[in-house]
């Protein structure tokens, strides 16, 4: 069993409210060194997988046709 | 300027229904191989330090007052 680790980022271009919002409630407690904060998802996922290159090729299919959104998100796939 | 990356994670023994409710949707598009999915936050810091191990410490500090929920979840803090 292979464990993968995927990051989804919204593209740079994107705007990220949610980062936003987290920046000024950072600053707000006292941390006024922030450049920019942008929020995403991490999600870990066990697969069966007869080596990790399938494992791979199998996470980077479900980021392509549910897990991130192509037009406004960049993924990466790590299997550990 | 320094990046860090914040995962955030929940903790093993505390359920997940997001990462059971895209475990299932995924299994109904056909992939059939998957133990667990487990859903987090990934979270990238711009911040301005005077060296490397400054901006673990100020992100380390803000995980544990705002981002991260110690009793529910873990996170782990990489500057780069």
């Amino acid at each position: 069993m292979f464990e993968a680790e995927v990051k989804i980022t919204l593209k740079k271009t994107v705007a990220d409210p949610q980062g936003l919002t987290i920046k000024h409630a950072l600053e707000s407690l006292g941390f006024t060194s922030l450049e920019q904060v942008r929020m995403g998802k991490f999600i870990t996922i066990q697969i069966k997988a007869k080596d990790k290159a399938q494992a791979q090729a199998e996470v980077e299919a479900m980021c392509a046709k549910l897990l991130a959104n192509p037009i406004i998100e960049d993924y990466t796939v790590e299997v550990k």
